[in-house]
């Protein structure tokens, strides 16, 4: 433990992780204090960069508070955010696919029934959105919870805002016995994510925009199924093809169609995977 | 820039940063995704765990402040610091060795002559401090600025006391024109970095403990040779085995005498590097 050099640190953290009692933690510190070692050796990291490094995750956390999640942010543009949906998210063909939960979604949001306004007085287009909750043979899946939550027509989550007093754009509701869920909101629009902070500086060191394209957050959670966390993304956005967080996925694009009177209705159904069965022994 | 995969998205981050002006930046960017990514991969990272993972960093970030660094301490643990100390620190055999800066610097300490009592109050064993600053031919090193920073008998640093008026057991002085130096202090004991945060739960869950052999810490500068930050450690310490930052060098250790009168004598030469030479055009 003595004279550790740049050939023989690795090992030395690595055996000093041995003892952890809980094995997949174990395995976990192990593989970062790896990963982590081969990143700083491969750039040949210099002390001023390691300090730059540690000033920059301190920044970041220090940006967080309960209404700002900074370290999402970043997971989210450094591609983690998805690579850890993609893995985990194996679905058979058929079933909806998973996006990124973001760093907006709150705990708590209001409660509406079928057929209310969810956008709490948000700015914006009205919107119609209606579907049903389904399973792969078809079926529909009765009373799912619903959770939608969205930016309004500035580009902005409720949260954002510093002095608003009752939630905006987000709601709970379930879908009814039939599967079938319905509601009033807004138009999804475009919207840079926050770029006041690390992460933003870090986009514009990097030449890189902070759009996403325009979508609708759902999160659906029903007994026997896995908790569904997706987006409906809306066609032609100019943003399908260069989301900062690199969540669109092609089956998650929907038309949301411009009514003559100039609402818009989003027409998009869901399709849950059933809880994996564990074999009894 | 759809429909990526746990296999096809690591090279899409990528290809985002490509376009990063700073060329340095750009290679530090690539090499950080490529291995984040890789991590997340090897140990087929969860949901919950990467979020257990964002809120770590979390509270990490939240726990620093003016006098509390937290990410350094994370990263002294993981063995980054002494990895990134040793990568930049190949010196020529007889320079004294560099180790880890730790958290617990201070800038603008206060100013001492020499024979000054650097403690300022600080509780310990009195301690008296000398050597010479030299060149690599034995030559002594004029004038150079030497900068001391340590914990009193508790183990604490002055600014992990709350309500200190002033800095205590740091100083800055000068060395004379013969490189001599010579200052008061208390003796150097063992101490447990912060247990109190995100870094004391993960030493916790690993099994590991968070003791520090005892050690002086030294900065010093002096022009046409390179900075060297270092410490001095004492022989015989229960901990010079199992440092939890893995900063020992057997070539840092020195017998700290005990006078008859039960103060202590550190006799201690430092040999400096000096800069390298860049080359004309
Ligand atoms: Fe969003
Ligand atoms: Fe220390």
């Amino acid at each position: 433990m003595r004279n550790l050099n740049q050939d023989t640190i690795t090992q030395a953290v690595i055996a000093r992780f041995a003892g952890t009692p809980d094995p997949r933690l174990k395995e976990i510190m192990t593989s970062l204090v790896q990963h982590l070692h081969a990143f700083a050796r491969e750039v040949k990291l210099t002390e001023s960069e390691w300090l730059a490094g540690i000033d920059f995750l301190t920044a970041t956390g220090q940006k967080c508070d309960d209404k700002r999640q900074e370290f999402i942010l970043l997971s989210d543009t450094l591609g983690l955010s998805m690579l850890t949906v993609a893995m985990n998210n194996n679905k058979p063909a058929g079933c909806t696919e998973a996006t990124v939960f973001g760093p907006f979604f709150l705990e708590g949001a209001p409660r509406f029934n079928l057929g209310d306004d969810v956008a709490g007085g948000a700015r914006g287009e009205p919107c119609l959105v209606h579907g049903t909750i389904k399973a792969l043979d078809g079926t529909p899946v009765p009373n799912a919870l619903i959770n939608v939550w969205q930016a309004d027509a500035e580009g902005n989550y409720d949260v954002q805002y510093a002095h608003l007093a009752k939630p905006q754009a987000r709601g709970i509701l379930n879908a009814d016995e039939n599967g079938n869920f319905h509601f009033k909101t807004i138009l999804a629009e475009a919207y840079p994510i926050p770029t006041d902070g690390p992460v933003g500086a870090m986009l514009k060191a990097t030449s890189n925009h902070p759009w996403r394209p325009a979508h609708l957050h759902f999160m659906i959670d029903a007994p026997g199924y896995e908790k569904l966390i997706t987006h409906v993304f809306r066609e032609e956005d100019p943003y399908l093809e260069s989301d900062v967080v690199f969540g669109v996925r092609s089956s998650l694009v929907a038309d949301w169609k411009k009514n003559p009177d100039g609402t818009y209705d989003l027409d998009y159904d869901f399709v849950l995977n059933p809880v994996k069965q564990t074999a009894k022994v």
